[in-house]
Parts: structure tokens; sequence; C-alpha cells
């Protein structure tokens, strides 16, 4: 700990930097970053845009950048996304990526992890994408090869087939759906790999907002398991910690 | 209406059959049989056993058959099952036939319906069964040819093109399925006939009792109706409806 | 495939209609158009217009015309719908006509199906007009001649008997009903043909958007499927099918 | 209070008596009876069997009897309700009588109310009459004139029409449906009188056990108040309470 | 009918006016107006506000007024309140009231009833108010004399008591409560009238927007019926039919 | 804790009493026992008998005895009751107690505690008793002085006000109520010590088996806090410690 | 009553006291405000902001300014808290507060309750900070000593950890938590004082919107009561009697 | 194929082993067996018990041993469990394990799968371990190493750190819960392993029968996938493939 307030008193350690080391956390006048997240529990903290200003966003994700060298931003609606990356682009040196509703930025010192694990991510539908983005982003943070596939609807189920050798060389599977949410209950029929259900809020009527993809998955016949409707975060993290594991199991 | 009193007054017609004739229904003891519903309609009616004993059910057989030459019980439990035949075996000279839990008989002047078009019932599961034994029996009951499709789940979907050549030569399709009830879904992606979804209580925790099922089918990408949870008969009758229209169409 | 490519080559056949023709969508900045669904199904694809901007709407139904010679856009809300059409008339050719919230355009070459089989198009109140637009534009360019039939509440269920011999006429009937959503099964009480109840999202407090309407209609004592809550779309291409199954077999 | 106690002391006041006067209820082992509620309300306390034994059952109708010279049980199974009418005439000398699961008894002192005012009770099917008995009950032990009209299903709606003349001449209807419960706002909007929906609990699958009677009920397009799902005795007290006013009206 | 027709062809009765006598409606371009319900069922026909623009409204409003010299407006927002209200007032000569949310507009011939019944209409809080407007509108107009009882929350039951002499002399009582909705339980259990309960979707969280309220009421241990969430024409026309019912037997 | 093993070694100290002040809980054939809950949270351990044989509770009864010289067990249904004492009281010599569907043994060596406080218990109906007597118990386990106040339902609002003087003077009430759950919220208008509000499963239809109550106090407009359906246990253990915290305060 | 009316006539007591201090109320234009509140309940009476203007406000806090020295306003939206608190102090001399959404204001007459009693508000996340806001403030106007813990989320239970000892010193504990709401379960089996649970709207899909953490809660395997989702007042109001039991008894 | 009829003509195959190999499944008197799946999916198929005879079960055993020389019942009450394992012990020369409510049987040709993996299972309390021991059988017969973790309820969460380093040493943890389901966040927040939420059908009131613990593991600020209520198959057999692909990539 010495070593760590040295390092401050001598400008070498920033005082977020300080605090990450120290508590955990780096505090802001919008909130508080969860830096010590990552190495606890190998999960990166991501900053969840709903409900705070282009200002918040652009204050945590320098916070985010100073302590972890990187800032992930989910859930950036259309009309906050250019102030957000411009204000990032402007307050630091970070390069900043888009990926749908989903913002991530990597300081110059950023360390990429890199994974020797495949992650699969496929959707039923165009309107499923936000989901599968928001999932696929994290897992290519967290160091594994994603590989994505579009638009493979159950009513339609021979376009699956053209793609199932493909669907099987991956290590881990997310498969998002809304409506009827049959997709994954498919897919999870045909691959001997793990297969995670991301149900999404697409539907109207009874059982709509995701909740008849939801209860589907759930009551499925073949081998899965599922997040919360539209969780991409929690379903990319899950297929990142597995994919991690088989990474660790081929390196040993 | 003075001939069919007269017939009555000379024993040419029953009771019950004049009662039918002149008030559309018969009542006994055990309930009152609504015997214009088939000319009304199209529709055979049905007796639901369930809060029926034994005695009623025989009592209201023997009404039915004395009215309309048959009688249609759904729903009939397994142990009641061979008392009700036994009775009305023993008060009746009709033909008995047990269907899963469905009982027709038919009385020795009943003249079937026969119809040019075929219904083809599929099932999921060997649990989806019993529901799916209601439809079809109602179905040819109203004169449709009846094809029976088992156990063509969607976590073995390959399974489901062994048959489709057959599924596609049905004029009407009706698919049973639980649990996240998908393969109606799949089904109706395939063929260009309508598609008529049964969903069945089979499922546990959330969205059990067939209401994921049911819910899945509401929100289908394809296009398909829907009947309630277990709803046999009524699948049964629109197919059979359905069946009537083309038949009809084909002798025109 | 040769020929298609050929035809591309020599400018024949534009990318648009050899994609579809090839791959069975056809790919544009705004999404995927499913090229194929009417050729496989018998039922057309429509777009949905909620959650796209005029500028994809017109984008995706440019593709449309282009492939299939056809455009269907559904749920287009008032105030895009003179952009659109607009946008339409002008990068193309085809002749554009608005339906209620629905948007149909035909391409010069536009083929019509020509059905010899009526579909009755029932409405409780006017407030369930989208619904019954929507159903009663499937069914119309599907190839059915559709008859309509407006505000027949059961309020005043005397109103229903005027028109008691037309709706015996049509050998399908949608019944489209907000509210308690009874009248699908009081008018199946009274008609020989196929009825599909079509709940709208009609109604306020407890069962209200269309909660009460659907599950009166699953529990109707009457014999009719139904689709999820304001689902038009799909009460209509399924009144389509059974309108092309009877008149396929007038013609055999 | 000195001529209550002093009646008691004498022997001309029971302690039941006494009791009910004094405190408005009087208990026994099986509990206590409300005896006051009908002064202070003036609808008749009943005895809920649910839950009871038959010897409770007896011995809280010892003390009803006592208290106001009559005992309504409601809900009292088929498996008890002779021992429950054997025991009562065993230890009292009142007039038992039994109309469905809902028993009546009369001491020989009991006066019974007698209204100027009709109220008809009208079942869609047989399945209803339980929740239509106990409705019944209670508006006749209240005083007022009770026609019954059964089996006016709206799967039959012309049947109705049959009764439409008896119907309009009650002062007020209690219409009892389950399934789809339509039948109430069918009346209702046939009808000038004011109507009490009474959901029952016949139905399955989605929207069962009276939830879409329920909910149709309170969706209804006509004017009518309702219920909860079975509760015969509120339906038949509060057409009691109007019937009293209208008797109240005509005798004033 | 020779005699209306001969009426319009003179310019005695506007067309409006024969084709409500004819057929029971008018027909505007913004919609139908039922003129025939108030004789058929005894309750005025009201406009529902909600979804139509003032212009609409306006025009409705003129159609009422002429066919049957009232026009009711439900559920009309603050922002449309005033250009209704000069809509209204310029195309015709009515005179005009709001009441909350609720307008009603007479034309100088209008006959209002007079009926020889008290209504009255208990809040539990200001925020009840709108529903109970509506309520005690419609049994104004169906000729009701009508008290309010104003903020009788039961947090502060007390309050209740200053008031019971005034409840006790209504003949009908409609009581509006949100929140937990016990205000008509306590006040049907100290009065021997019929009491209407009328939820208010005011509350939130868990059982929020008036659901806990009615189930609360539909619980009730006091005897009382129900309508749904803020349907405050339904419980106001209820009442106004009991109290024609008590006047009609007033004057027999 | 060489201090217990040599006592255990010794004889002086069984080997539950060891386990318990080792571990913090016993581990029997019948299942584990907390016995450490009470020192670390201030609650004594209950035993739930729902789902266990009646040898199982004695076992348990005996290790919970032998290590707390207390055993609590609640929801012993009827049948089983009788058996369990008759076990406790052979196995142990114990003092048993029977409350409801409650037990409370006490070994010879227990010492009561005794805080200066007092808990108001108060039931809405007869029917409420069950949770209120395990609350009761739970609280008088603790030291608390209990009040009971039975059968003061709104419907009778009046009889509240009879115990009003009592219930003030209660530093703590739990107040037990089904149906419509309206009591919690009048009582907590009327006093100023914290109200606990305790729904029970009492109740049938829409909103039964307690929701309606539960919503009902969630919607509270008076200040209370709430436990879950029938958890009488709860409710006593929160009165309990608030006692606890009122008699330290006291004291101190 | 006469000093009353005596001390207005003479002008030393406003129009706005007199009925405080008469009717227990005060009525402006904007509503009425329940000045007895707090005596009769010792909970100081809140203004919702929800659906009321800023004028309105502004009028209310004036008319509880004048009766009772101090206006308390909760879930004011950053909109309009400027323009109320300036409203505020323009009208009045009063000392304006603001606290998340809530504002405080006092009149310098304003006598400040003083209770020797803690209060411990503790958050799972910054998002619980708003219901967490209006529970500390009110706790805190009703005399209690109130200590914030923020940001202790269960997903990182070992920061709760270093929090233990000072949570533990508090005499009451509300813990605010949404999501899963796992947070009051693990404190309350950490402490041995009592805790309230207050479950925050916060989360999405299944579950959201607090019914996760609502429920969560109500099946807590520890001891806790709850309040409904966001019901900050009604937890804080809790705390406040708890508070002043505890000070009460101190003071005997 | 000529090779599997030919070694059936010569006695080599029996009749189940050859329809196994050649079609997937056996077919008997009790129902289908999928003997494919395992090849298919990688993960053993399970026979459900309930709703089966001990007959029928002893049948689908005996089939199941003879085409993959295992078989897995699972959800065998207490009742029928001795029947069948006498059954399956008279009729084939497998060995037959008892675990909890799953019954397991291996041929003696039967050889184990061996993975290099461990899979974690924890429970909150006794009661979830029905669920757990399934899910802990089926990793175990994919071939997984599994540890077993008791008794660690979130209401005494110091108990969860005792086990912390032994639960990190997992590959793969499933946790079940029942009542608010806390355990999996809690665990899921301390490790860097994937982690299954096995909600359990354990709990009462609003929320139980396991929703309360299904939605707090799908509102989980940690992260982790989940399965359905009682849903230990699925929860096994997902870590199992999750510890296979560990396994694969140790032994590349």
């Amino acid at each position: 700990m010495r070593d760590i307030l040295r390092a401050v008193a001598e400008g070498e350690l920033s005082v977020d930097e300080a605090e990450a080391a120290l508590a955990g956390y780096v505090t802001s006048e919008a909130g508080r970053f969860d830096a010590a997240r990552e190495s606890r529990r190998g999960v990166p903290e991501a900053i969840l845009a709903e409900g705070k200003s282009s200002a918040e966003l652009a204050d945590l994700s320098t916070s985010a950048l100073e302590s972890t060298d990187r800032a992930i931003l989910t859930r950036v609606d259309a009309e906050r996304r250019t102030a957000v990356v411009e204000a990032i682009e402007t307050e630091t040196d970070a390069e900043v990526r888009v990926e749908g509703s989903t913002i991530v930025a990597h300081a110059p010192d950023f360390e990429a992890a890199d994974l020797d694990a495949t992650v699969g991510v496929v959707t039923a539908g165009t309107s499923d994408a936000p989901a599968a983005d928001e999932a696929a982003t994290i897992a290519t943070e967290m160091g594994a090869s994603v590989e994505r596939y579009g638009d493979i609807g159950v009513a339609g189920v021979h376009r699956l087939f053209d793609h199932l050798e493909a669907l099987r060389s991956a290590e881990v599977l997310i498969v998002a759906a809304g409506r009827e949410g049959a997709l994954p209950t498919v897919v999870a029929g045909l691959v001997d790999t793990p297969v995670i259900g991301l149900p999404t809020s697409i539907g109207y009527g009874h059982g709509g907002a995701g909740e008849a993809a939801l209860s589907g998955m759930l009551q499925s016949c073949s081998v899965l398991t599922t997040v919360n409707i539209d969780a991409g975060f929690v379903a990319g993290a899950q297929a990142g910690l597995i994919a991690r594991a088989i990474d660790g199991a081929k390196r040993a």
C-alpha cells in the first residue's frame, strides 16, 4: 500500500488508478465504477447507459479507462451515441468502437485478452441483433473468437442446415430469439456444445416483450440454460467464462 | 309438428327423439344433450366426462344415441372407462370404440359422414397423445380421413424431414405440442396447408401446464391459428369444418 | 443457375431478382426481405413497419417490388404513411394503395391471384378496424374475395341477425373483437363455416389490451381457432390458405 | 339490557338469544355466528361450509337457528349434505331444505320476508348451476320472487330470444356463466333492468377457473356490475338489496 | 316508416334524425353513433374521447345532438377540452357543461329525465375524482339526484362516521377508491343500500394501476358488486338503472 | 474448543450440544437444526412441519431440545399433532404446549426470555387464526407479552372502536387478514405504533389464496410493513425484535 | 373551539391554521392537505408530486407550512424541482432543502423532533438511491438519526463485511435493493435489529420493475418485513415509528 | 444396415438394439426410448417417472438397458422406488443405484465416461436436495467428478466463506436454491467459474413454487445462466457438456 501511495505522491499513479487498486472502485460525480470486478470475477465491468446523460457516460468512461484501460458502455441509444464517442475521444486518447448500441473504448496501453476458444452467436431475425451485439462484444472483450450467424429463423428451418457444420465447430453457442423463441431449442437438439438461450423483447400481444421466448427456452425439450430477456451482457459473459475455462484447459 | 306428436303417440318415435326434433335437446336426469348442434353448426355434440359419474355418462350416452344415433364422450379417465363402455353396451345395441380417453358409440342405424379430405394429426411427444386422440376422433367422426404422425419433437428436428412429404399431402394439419410448443411453428414453415396449433398441458415450472406452448404458438413467426390448452375437441372440429368445406368444393 | 447468372451478366435480371431466385431473399441496407416465403409457404411476405424509418420502409419496398412484383407494409402509423407512399411512387412505377395502416404496392407486371372463395371479415366496433384491415388486405392479396361486415357488437346482438344470411354465405369468417371479445363465439354458434377469432387490443383496466378478448376466444363454447392480439396478418393469411384449399378443390 | 338479562334469568330467553341481542353474535365451540348482520346490513348471515366438519356445521346451524330462527349453509359438498341435514333435524325442530350445495333451515317461528319484486337467475350451462343455486337461495331468503332460466348459452344465441320477454319482466337479473362468460353481456344488451354478472369457475387451460369469464364481464360492452368467481352469495344478496329497495318504493 | 321518409322529404326531419329513427344509429365521417341505445337499454350512449381528434369529437357530438338532443363525451383530456367545447358551441346551439374530464351538451329541446331516487357518489381521495365525476355525470343524465362525498379515506376511518347518516339516506351508493380499495368494503358494512365498488387506477408498484383495488373489492367481506378499473360510466349507468327501477316503483 | 471437547469426553455435554456449540447446527437423520440462529440473529429457529413425518418431527425436536432447551414446530396439521406431542413427551422430559398448528416444547432447564414490551395480535376473522397463532407463539417465545384481539372485521368496522384503547396500548401490532385484507390499513390509521400486516390465504376466485390481501397491504394508504401470505413466523419474529429493542431501551 | 374562532377573528390564527386545528385538514385550490395526520398517527403528511403542476405543489406546500410549519414533497422530478423550490422561497420564509427527488421546507418556527435512536439506510446500488433518499428524509423528519451506507451489492458480498459493525450499531435498518433484491436477506441474516426491505423498480425483462426484488424479500429466509416497490416514504415512516418507540422507552 | 439385419437374423443383436441402431429409438408398450440422443447430443436420455406406472418404468428401463447399457429414471416418488428397483433387478442383470428420487441402472457391459473436470453442486437448504440430486446424477453419468456442498443459505452468509476455496476449485458450479433464490448470485460474485442457477420449487405465498427464485436468478447482478424450476436434469446436463468441453481441451 505504501508503494501505491508513494506512486500517487510522485505522480506516477492517478488518483483514480490508486483508488481502483486500493478499494476496487473509482468514485466520480456520475457514480462509482467497479474496477475490481474483472480481477475478482473475470468479467469486465460495463456501464449501463440507460438513465444516464451523455456527460455522465463520458465521465464514467474516463474513470474506467484510467483505472482499467478500457470502457464498455451498453444500451446507448442512437441519439447519444455520437456525443458519447466524441466526448471520449476528446477527453482521452482511447480508440473507440461502436457495435450496435454498445460502445467499447481501449486506452493505448490496453492489452487485449486472447483465448483459444470460439463462441458462436446466432440470431433468429434482424430484430434480435441488439441483444446479440451486446453478447458478442462482451465475449470478444473477454478474448474469445466470436463468429456471427444471422437470420436463421425456425419458420424456415431448412436455412439452419446450411449453417450446421459451422455451428458445430463453435465451442459455445449463444442463440438469440424473440417471438416464440424456438431457435435455441432446435439448435441445441443438433449440436453437442453448450448452448445459452438469449430471449429478446421482440413480439406483441399475449406473451410479448420476450415473455413467450423466455418461457419457451425454460421449457425447452433440449438442454440449454437461459438468461433474462435482452440480457446480452450476461449471455456474452457466461460464454466468455466457458471459453476461458476451455482456453485454460488447452494451455494446461 | 303434428307428425312428430302423432309418431310419438303411435310409438314410432321415442320421447327423446321427439324432444330432440322439436326443441333441439334431450333432457335426462343427468342433464341436457344438445341434439341440434350438429345440424345447426355442423359439429357433433360431445359429452365432457369430467365431473360426471359413470352412471350419468351412460345415461347421457343413451340420450345421445337415441336422438342422434351417436355418442361421443371426451376426457373419460382410465378408472371409469370400462364401466362406461359396459353400461352403454348393456343399455343400448350401439357399437362402442375407445380412443385414448375418448369413447365413441354408434347406433346400428348410424350413417357415418365421408369427406374427401385428409386431416393430419402430428404430436411432438407421447405425452401429447391424449389431446391429439381427442382431435383425431372428432375429425374422424365428422368424416375426414385422419393420418397420425407421432413423436416428431423439435429437439431432433431431422426426424421431421422424414415425414415432410406425408405432412405436405394432408389438406389440414393439427400439430399438438407441450413444453416450449415449437413444433407447429417449424411445421407451418415447411408446408402450404392450414396448420392448427394444439398446445398441451405438458411441462413444469415457469410456463408450465401448457402456458409456454400456448404463448409460443400465438407468437409464432409462421402462419398458424391456435386453440386453448388441451382443446383437442376444438382443434379436431375446426379441422373437420375445413375438411367439409374442401369436400364440398370438390363435389361442387 | 447458369441461366440466372447469365441473365444477370446480360442485364436481363437485376441483382435483387437474381439473389431472390438463388437464395430466396434480397439483402439491402435496411435489412433482408424473404422473397421465397410465398413460393415455399403460399403466404406473401409482409414488411412490419414498426421500428423502421420511412426511408428504410421505402428501401425494403423497392427490394420487395423488384423481387416479387409486390410490397405489403403493415402497421404504418399515420405520420409516416404519406412519406412512404410518395417514396415508393418516386422510386418505382408501382401502383400504391393504402388500407388503414396497411400499404400495398403492385409493380406493373404484378399478376394478382384470383381464388374462387369468399372470406368474410366481421368487426364488433369501429376500434377493431385496424386489425381487420390488415386481415382483409392479406386475404385479398392471396386472391380471396373479401366481404366486410362492421359494427356488429354483442351489446346489440339483434343487429347480428340482419347480417346472418350474408355471414353464412362466406366460406371462411374472420371475426375481430376487443373488450370482452364475445362476437366470434356468438357468430360461430350460428354458422357452419370455419371461424377465426381475431382479438384486438381494445379495452382498459383488468383484462385490457386484448387479454380478456383473447382468453374469451380460447375458452369459447363455440368452435373457433384464434390468433394473437391484433395479429391481423396471421388471421388473414390463415383465411387465405383455407380459401386457396377450397379454390383448389373447386378447380380439381 | 336489564330486560334481556331478566328474561335470561327467568328462562324466557336462551343464552344464545341473549348474546345475539346484546353483542350481535353467538359464540359456540365451532366459532362465532354474526347474528346482527341482518339487522345492520339487511343481508342474512350464511355459514360457509368449506373447511368445517359436519358436526361443526350442525353446531353453528343450531346457534343460528336459536338466535335468528334461520340457518343458511353454503358450499356443502355432496358427502356431508345428508349428515348435516340429519343433524339439524335431530337437534332442532327446524324445517330443512337442500338447494344444490346450499342448505336452508327455518325454525317453526321463522317469519319469511316477502318482497314485491322479482329476481331472474339465468345460467349459460348446467355446470353453472351451483353458483346460481346459491344466488337464488339468498335472494329467496331475502324475500324476493326468484325465477330461474337455464342453459341459455351464447353458442346458440337464438335460444335466448325464446326467453326474452320473460327476462325483461324481471326487475333484477343475475346471469351466471363460465368459459368465455359472454352471456351477461348479451343479456344486458337486450333488457333495461340492472344485470349482475356471476362468473363461474367453469373452463380449462388459459383463462380457466373463471378468470376469462370474470375479465370478460369486467370488459363488457354492455352495462353490468360483477362479483367474484362463484360468488353466488354476493350476487344473490345484492339482487336482494335492490329488490328490497324496489319493494320499499312500491309500498311508499 | 313512410311518415319518417315524408318528414325528411318535407325537411321536418334531418337525415341524422331519420337514420337514427330507422336504423338506430347515425353515420358520420368520424364514426357511428348508436342513437337507439337509450331506448333499447335505458342508458344514454356516450362518446369515448380517447383516440379521437377534437374535430372528430365535435363531429360525433353534433350527430348525437341532432339525433338524441344530447351528447356525452367521456375521458376528454385537459388539452382538448376547450377546443371541443368551443367547437360544439360554434356548430350547435347546445348548452355545454364540463364535469372533470366529462363533457355534456344539451340541445335547447332536450328534456331531462327526473327520477325520484338518490345516488350517493363517495371517493376515498382526490385522485379518485375523475372516475367518480364520470359516474356522477351519467347517473345525473339518467335523471337521478346525485350527492357527492369526498376524501373519506380508510386511513382515517373516523371521518367516515361524520357522513354516515348522509350515506344511509342515499338509495344507491357508488364508492370509488384506488390503492388498497378498502373504502367500499367499510361503507357496505355500515349501510343497507346496494353498493357499487368503483376501483380507480391509483397506486404504484405491485398491485398498482387499480389491480389491488379491484381484487380487494371482488374479495370483499361485505356485499357489493364491482365494475372494471376506472369504469365510471358503467358504475354510473348501473346506479341509474337501479334508481329508475326505484322511481318506477314509487310511481306505480 | 478444548473445553467443549473435554466436556464431551467426560460426558458433561451431549454430542448434539457440542456440535451446536462448535458448528452452530445439529445433524440428525431427519435433517439439520440451526442451533446458532438465535444467538446470531436473536430469533429462535423453528421446525417447519410441512413435508416431514411425525417421526422426523420428533427426531428434530429432540435435537432442538438437547441443543437449545426448546423446540418450536410450525404448521403441524391436525392429523399428526397428537402423535408428535406424544413422541416428544416420550423421548424427552420437556413440557409441550399446542397453540393451533404450532407446538412448543420447553426442556426443564429452559429459561424463558421476559421482555418489558407488549405485542398485540389482531385477526379479522376466525379463519385467520392459524397464521396469527404462529405469530403470537414466536413473539411469546422471544419474551414479549402478547395480547390477542379476534374477529374485528372491517365489514363491521364499529366493532374495531370497542377495542381501540386496548390496541393503542400495545407497543407493536400484528394485524392478520385475508379476503380484501383491509383491517391493517384501518388499524394503522388509528394508532401511532408500528403495524405489521399479515395477509392470510383466505379467499377464493380472483385475488384468492391471499394475493388480494397482500397487494392491498402493500398499496395501503396507511403506514405499515408486510410479510408474505401466512408468514406468521416472520411477523411474530419481527415484532419480537422490535419488542426486544424497546425492552433494551427501557433497561438502558 | 371558541378560542380558535376568536383567534381567527383577532387575526392571531390564519384561516388555514384554524381549519387544520378544527377539521384536521386544509383546503386549497390544489386539493386538501391532511394536517392532522401527524398528531393522529405520528407520521408527517407528505405531498406526492406526481400528477401535480409546479404551481399546485407550491400552493399545497404553502398550506402545509401555514398549518404544520413544514412541507414534505416526494417524487418531484428533476424538471420541476427548481421551480417548486423558488416558488416556496418566494411565497414563504421557509428554509428549503432538496434530497434527491424529495423536497423539505421548514418554517422559521418549525421545531424539529429529536429522537435518541439511529436508523441505518443501506442501498445495493446507486440506482436505488431515490427510494432510499425518500426513506431517509422521512425518518430524519420524524427525528431519527439517519446513517447511510451505499453500494453494498450482493454481487460483491465481501464489501458488506467492511460495514458490518456499523450496520449492527443501528437500531433499525432499511435496506433498499432492486434486481434480485437479495441484500436485505443477507443483511438480516447478520444483524439482530429489525430490518425493513425496500424493493426498488430497478431491473428489466422477467421480474423487472421491482417484482423480482419484492417477491424475493417476501420469500426471504431471513426475518424481515417489506414495503411496496419504491415505497421509500412507508419504509422511512415505519422506521421512524420504531425509532420513536425506542426513544420513548429510553426516556421512560 | 445389412450388417445390423444379419446380426439380428443370427441372434447377435436383439430387436431393441437393432431398432436403436437403425432408427435411433426403441419402441415398447410403455412408449418410445430415444436411444440416439446421447450420440447425437452428448447427453444421456432420461426416463421421466411422473405419470408412469412402476411396470411401465421397469419396461422402459429394460429397453434403455438393452439399447444403451444404461437406464436413468428421474422424479421417482418414494412409493414406487422399491418396486421399480426390484423389477429392474429381476428383469435384468443391471446394477441399480438410488440417488434421492433418481434411479440409475448400469448393465454389466456399461462403460462409464470419465472426464477430467469437476462440477460443484451447491444447495441453500435441505429442501433443495431433490433437484440437486438429479443434477449431480446426470453430471456424474456424463463422466464429471461431482462435489457436493450443502446447506449454505444466504441467511447465514458467513457459512459460505468456509467453503469458498473449495467452491473456487470446481470448474463449473450448479447452485440450487428456493425461497428468494439469492445463493447463486452471492456465489457467482465470489468465483470466476461458470455458475448455473437451479431454482427449486421451495417457498409459499406470493412468488412461491420457485417463481421468486427463478426471477431473482434471471435478474441477478452477478453473471449466471439459469434453468427452469426444479430442472435438475438440464442443469446437470449443461454442466456435463461444459465439463466435456474442458476435458476435451485438456486432452487436446
